[in-house]
Formats: C-alpha cells, structure tokens, sequence
C-alpha cells in the first residue's frame, strides 16, 4: 500500500468508525477544529471539568491537549485528563501553542512531556525549537518558521521523547526517531486563518484514533488538511472563504483527490 | 390560524420585538448561537457573571442554559440566573449537552429539573433518554438517536415535569403532556455542523420570547431551522458552507419558504 | 497627505509589521476577532493567564481589552494586563462592551478608566452614555443608537480623559478633545453580526500599533472595516456570508478601494 492508498484508508476508517476525539482546547479555535473534526467524520468533544474527565478520556479514541488559551484550571484539566488517557491507554495529541513565548507556557509543555508521552506532538518551527529547550523566543503564536534548526530539534524531541514530532509551516515535516518525511501539501494563505495549526492537531486527534502508527497518522493529517486547503483555496477569495471552504473539502475528499495532490518527499 | 402561519407569525414577532435572549452556554458554539438569533431577529446576550446575572435575566425574555462545557463555576453561575429566572418568571430552555455522558452532566441535569422547571428541554434522543432515569449510554455529545426510547423517555419527562420537550434529531419531536409532533424539516448534513442542537436551544429562546405556548414555540423553533438548513443545503457545498448558509437563510426566510415547506405529522 | 492616503499607509504598514496585538477579549468573538487581525496583516495573540500577561503585554504593539464576557477571574486579568500596558507604554483599546447594562460592566469600566489611561475607547451609544455618567440604560449588548446625546457622552469621555472615542452604529463617530469626525462607511447588515462592534476595537489595535495618533488610528479603522463591510456586502447573502466576505475583504483592501469608497464628515 503506498502512501496515498494508506492516507485515503486511514480517512475512510475515520468515516466508518467516527471515533471520539476528546479535545481541552483553546477557547479561540474551539468551533473550528470541532467542525474541523465532524467535517473528516469523527465525533468532537469539548469537556474540561475535572469531575467528568475520567469518563470521557475512558470512551475517547484521543485526546488533544492544546495550551493555546491555558490558565492554571484548564492546566489542572489537563493533568486530570492526561491521568486518564494513560491509565486507558488512550493516544495523546500535544499541541504547544505559544510555547517559548512564555515561561508559563514554555514550563507547561516541559512539565507534560517530561510525565506523559504524547503520541504526537504537532507544533510550529519556534514552539518546537523551545521544547528542544533552547534559548529561540517565539514571537507570539503565529510564527511560522520552520527551518533547519526546527527540524533539528523536532527530531532531539522525537528521538528523547520516542514521538512523532509535526511541525507545520509552508514546508510541514513529519519526524520521529527514525525518519523525517516533508509534506508540501497546502497553501500559504493558511496562514492567515486563525487555529490552523490547532485544526491540524485535532484532526490528527482523528487519524491517530484509527491508525497503529502514529508517524503515519502525523502524515496523513498534514497531507489530508494540506489537501484541503488547495482544494478550498480554488474557490476562497481570501481566508475568511477558504476557512469555510477547507471544512468542505475535508467532508468531500475522495480518493482521487489524495491520489492526484499528495506531495510527500 | 394554521401551523405555517403560526410559525410566520412567531417569526414576525420576533424581528418587530427583538427579544433579549441571555445564554449561559459553552464555549464551542457561542459565535454560532449569537449569529443565529441576530439572523432570526433576537437580541443575543452571553454572560456568566454571578454579580450580574439577576439584572441580565431580569430584562431578559428567556433563558438559555446550555450545559455543554460546563464546569463548577458555570453551574453556579447556572444556577444564579435561573433563580433570577423564578422571580422574573423567564422562560427557560435547557439544552441537556451529553447528559449520560458522565455522572456531572446527568446529575446536574437533574438536580435543574428537579429545582426549576424549564419551559422547553432540548437535546438528542440519547441525552433524552438519560434525562429519563434511564441506563442507556451516551456515546459523546453528537449522538442523534431519535428512536422509539427516545419519544417514550421524552413523554416521560414531559408529563413528570409539566415541559415541551424537543428530541432533535432526523426527525424531531415536540411533546408536551397532551401530544406529540413530528418535524421533519432538515437536512441530514446539519448532523455534520457542531452545535446546531444549541443552534435549536438558543432559537427556541426567540419563539418562547414572544409565545404564550412553549409548545407552539417549541414547534416553531424546529420548523424554522429545519427549513432555514434545507435552504442552505440548496447552497452548500459541505459543512462549511452549510453552517454560513443557514445564518443567511435564518434571516432571509418569507412567508413563501415557511408555508412551501414546512413539513409536521 | 488626505485622508485616504493616511488610512492606506496606515493599512500597509500593517501588512508590513505585522503587529502584536494581544487581546483579552469575550469568548463570542474570539475567533472571529483573531481572524479579522491576521486578515488585515496583523498577529493576534489571546491570552489571559496572570502568571504570563506582563511577557505577553511586552512584546505587544498594542493592548485590546474587551469585556464582553468578563468574569472576577478576567477582570484580575485585564488588570495585571494593563498594569503591563503602562509599564511598557503599550497602548490600549478599551471595549466598554454592554457598559450601563450591568452595574459590574459600569462599575468595571469606570474603575479602568480612572486607573489606566486608554488610547481609544470603542463602544456604541448606549456603551458610551453609559461610561459618561448617564443614567440612560443599555438595553443589553446590541444596542446601536449614536444619537446627540451619545456624541456629547463621548465628547465630554474624550475631554476628561484626553482619549479618543469611537461610537459605532450607522454613522460612526471620531471623537477626540478637539474634534468630531464622522465616518459614513458601512452596511447595516452589519449589525446583525455578532460582535462587529468588537471586531471594530481589535482592528483598532492594529492601527494603534502602526500609528502615532490615535485618532488616526481610530479614524483608518472604522473607514477600513466600513469598506471592508461594503465590498463583503456585495457578495453577501445574508449576515453570515457577510461575515465570511468581510475577512476576504480585509485581505484584499487595495487603495483603489480606499480612495474611492471612503466617506468621512
């Protein structure tokens, strides 16, 4: 099975089996990515009292945990629901928004790296760079850099942390400690939506809920979302269109179109 | 008075008198709801503040409560606004979001029913159930089962407890003690757009804002959306575009579209 | 240089910088606030944790605090941020956001108001009759009147407290301790968005961060969202694609457009 009949399977498991992808999420992107997910065919949750998130990590085939709005009770969730998920054996997505523009955020992400093992962490160049630990300040939650010293520290990360490290830019990659795989998919007015990144680690919540491999889950979301994009921005007549027209295409994908646009190197 | 005029009028009402409608709901659908009720002709309000909540319900001309992202502090803020609601004698709607889901959801679900009494309950069929005292499960908070459990847990409640009850879903339901009526406005793909149950519970604030029957309200509430969703699917190229459409339909809808389509057993 | 040359320049110069604005905003329009930022060129940042205002606030070019959805929790937020904001000298945008509807939104804004010193306050009539010491009462959130008495509200503000005000509704007003200027631009189907009037007071963040006065700033910011409503209306159907093709029309704003549409009094 080559690369495009796999990423197709994996979206056609997703359509079957709508797996349940439990998100603690920023409050900016949360309509978003919950749509992002109907949109693929899997079922959104959004929860975040600590009373109940035992119960919904349990019936959870992922959970994404993204920093992007994080304040010391939605922290408090997050270790609630990351208990879980490693007590049900539930596949973690980390996504470290804004991590390196803050300490509060840079710590955050070490703290949860350091006890749990997300399958996935999902980031941009200078998140990723300031989980590596060095010294590179994120300029607020939307640098896009993701250049040479990115991927050398995605994979320090992938190979300490035995992960799959996404870092997604124009150019997103796709590390973990044996290989490093390019996808060129996407358009670069992405960048001007807001959560795109986030919708990217939600729907990886998706991919990883029906896949054994998460390098191969992290690979077919950013082919899958970097496909939509082209096939939304066909149409978009600036971001505010192409957010809407990414939702349709992520419900209208077919085989043809992965077949026909997958650029992987 | 026939039932398409009933429901055009309720919607002329609504735009001449611009009913104030307070939501305490959750984080995922705020945007979505506030948009629809503009579009119907409402005045939306969201706002959670213990401090102020007596004098936001009090101009209020319905209550909106919307348990999808709660937690503790949204439960007392909850709380607050539906004892300024007793006062005021504000009709309140209760969208039970994932009730049988966790014991918080369910629990609190009940302790609301048990202490107020809403004029109109709104969910899917599994969270109707749940409400009913039932065993059955909830899988997630998008489970749309509208089955023969679901009507009889409906009519349960609705006569325990003196309500309307709305089980949305490919066919709604609006029971009350004395009747059940069937709805079949929609179109399947509204299933795929997150939030259009809240959708329903924040529109159903609008029609009991200038109703004397919460049924009638009730009724009103599903045919307008369900024929403002088959509009836009006139449009819509997926979710995406679907969700956009309907708020252009919510707000373009003429007496024409109410009585050409409506659609009640 | 004219005034559409200025609010071109201005707009450039975002595209340019692309400026940090961080935003403590409700959570109704977060999404759509950050959307409108990064569509006009501008780097949106949401953030609220205590423990991480003043590193955020520092690398901001400017600060927009709204308090459509304040709570206890966010009101100590948006002081520790505009302690940082005085600290830094990064200037503030103050969206008195249902101010006179509430005693805690009056009482909020009066105590910000005498404490930080904002450079432009962005609220509709009511908003700033209410911030004027009136008795007048808001009717909720959505209340547009811009009548005399809110322009004599937001001239004598502007006095007392050497700031800029903006009074949106259908004629904006520009107000400063010198002069009225009116800005004509706009649709009124605007007003059936939900939050345009925040979406006003992030963009103007952005001016702010590119611009000397304060009143220019205040000025290019409501004849750029007022064009962009008016390009976005020539497509739209309704307010929800309205909402979509405002974004696109922020992205593609061209000095054409500025130069011919712009109508100021």
């Amino acid at each position: 099975m080559n690369r495009s009949q796999k990423v197709w399977q994996d979206i056609q498991e997703v359509r079957e089996k709508k797996p349940l992808i439990h998100n603690i999420t920023n409050y900016v992107v949360m309509n978003n990515t919950a749509n992002a997910l109907l949109a693929i065919g899997a079922s959104p949750v959004m929860a975040h009292a600590i009373e109940e998130l035992d119960e919904m990590v349990k019936m959870a085939s992922a959970l994404v945990i993204n920093i992007g709005t994080l304040d010391n009770q939605l922290i408090s969730s997050m270790y609630e629901a990351l208990n879980a998920a490693r007590d049900y054996e539930t596949p973690v997505i980390l996504d470290p928004v804004g991590a390196g523009a803050t300490k509060l955020r840079t710590k955050t992400v070490g703290h949860l790296l350091n006890k749990y093992k997300p399958a996935i962490i999902c980031g941009n160049g200078s998140e990723i760079i300031a989980m590596a630990g060095s010294t590179y300040t994120t300029r607020g939650v939307d640098s896009l850099s993701s250049s040479d010293d990115a991927v050398e520290a995605g994979q320090k990360i992938a190979k300490r942390f035995d992960t799959t490290v996404i870092i997604s830019g124009k150019i997103d990659y796709i590390i973990n400690a044996e290989k490093t795989i390019k996808v060129l998919n996407g358009v670069e007015m992405m960048g001007r939506i807001t959560g795109m990144g986030c919708t990217a680690s939600a729907l990886a919540g998706a991919f990883v809920g029906v896949n054994d491999s998460a390098f191969d889950a992290a690979l077919g979301t950013m082919v899958t979302l970097g496909i939509a994009g082209e096939i939304g921005a066909e149409d978009a007549k600036g971001p505010g269109s192409l957010q809407m027209y990414i939702l349709d295409a992520l419900y209208n994908l077919d085989q043809k179109a992965i077949q026909g646009k997958i650029r992987v190197e």
